[in-house]
């Protein structure tokens, strides 16, 4: 399967007052680390949205923290599908610092045509066979 | 158990550009909830942290996204503790629609003491017998 | 002038590690205070933006932070128009906390069309009567 | 004067339901650049903060948005100090998209010392030679 890698920088404005990563802030890099997945296997976010009114909207997630983290620190994210269904796919992030699993999370996520008519309006679609192609090449 | 209810409204910045809810938003709804529930039970966060040095970290959350919302939606989140273990604890969240469950999320945290030397560090304890059974009355 | 007041509670995930609201965070209450000004005034920003496409983007903001908050602290938030100019109007914004002014801003905003065929294109257009009959109307 | 430079990707959980950047994300893109021109001048706010107990709170920030942009975009933000006081001092930031001014920004903060025993009190210091020496050296 395709492994996407990138590192995150935890920034001042990312902690809480107990000196840790306010924990949403950790799905919003796990929702940029899934689009980054997509993009490394050839399909932008932007251009499936804006050109094929297709979105991957969030079904189920599970996220748990097993190393706090503080501004300055860099966490390396590690994100791959772990199943393909018809419509909803599964995706992994793993959240490391240094050699240490820092955070791990599971979501599911469908593969939803966007209701240009009703804002906010989502429908399930069959996921194209190019698109699981692509994301269960080997990571070169 | 003690239940608390807030009313979420949702603002043009919760949302993306498919004009529903960004799903790290209802994470940050969630955090503020327990707090919330705290509160009712007479234990305000800001004084747990400023006078005692005490936080409710995050170990382990899930959340199942239901019903899409968009802005100008309210939701109501109904909170209560569903298990006390020795340091640790289960909260349920329910987000409600109307009479819909729109969003669904259960997590465990941690009675913790905030090491004052040590920016980020946390040390679990046992959670006091007042705690419980704040937390543990019916809500009126 | 019509004047919005409303009230905001300063969270735990609202704070940084100095234990004071992240600055970033009252540009979010601003948005939403200038969209409760239209809303309290008759004018949904939903039904703007679904209905007629019309959105109120931000082009100049000013914000001066005098007291800062902390996580607990209750704060009022009282918005008013200051100028209509043909397509752009000015907004303040006076952030107090008991009766001490705490944060206050002024912002320019355009009145302007969403271009449906380009996302993220937008078009000002003239500001109609109805809207700054409405927002100009005496608070009750 | 020190520049740094630092490149933004524009995420979906950044954009609004109008496919552009939600205005106070800028904010939070500013704050960490200017702390990124201290680090680079050899000043990490991690260290300042955990072993100096030294923060830089915004006193006042303007900015003007004249090009929007959408999720995929790349931006440029640099950074430099414009004028040094006694104990506060002027950041400008730019945000280019290509060649363009997209964004500009300039805000005012403070050398101030945090109480450590009223969190969230933080009292401004005269800015040390040093500090000015290291973001008044020419960029190589």
């Amino acid at each position: 399967m395709l492994i996407n890698r990138r590192t995150i920088r935890i920034e001042w404005g990312d902690c809480d007052p107990a000196g840790i990563v306010f924990y949403p802030r950790y799905f919003e890099w796990f929702d940029a680390s899934s689009a980054a997945l997509f993009e490394t296997a050839g399909f932008l976010r932007g251009d499936l949205v804006a050109r094929q009114g297709m979105a991957i909207p969030m079904v189920d997630t599970r996220s748990r923290f097993l190393i706090p983290s503080r501004f300055g620190d860099e966490l390396t994210i590690e994100t791959t599908i772990t199943r393909f269904g018809r419509s909803s796919f599964d995706v992994q992030h793993r959240v490391l610092k240094g050699a240490d699993l820092a955070v791990e999370c599971s979501e599911t996520r469908v593969w939803a045509r966007i209701d240009p008519a009703v804002p906010g309006r989502l429908k399930s679609q069959p996921i194209p066979e190019a698109v699981i192609r692509a994301l269960s090449q080997d990571t070169k």
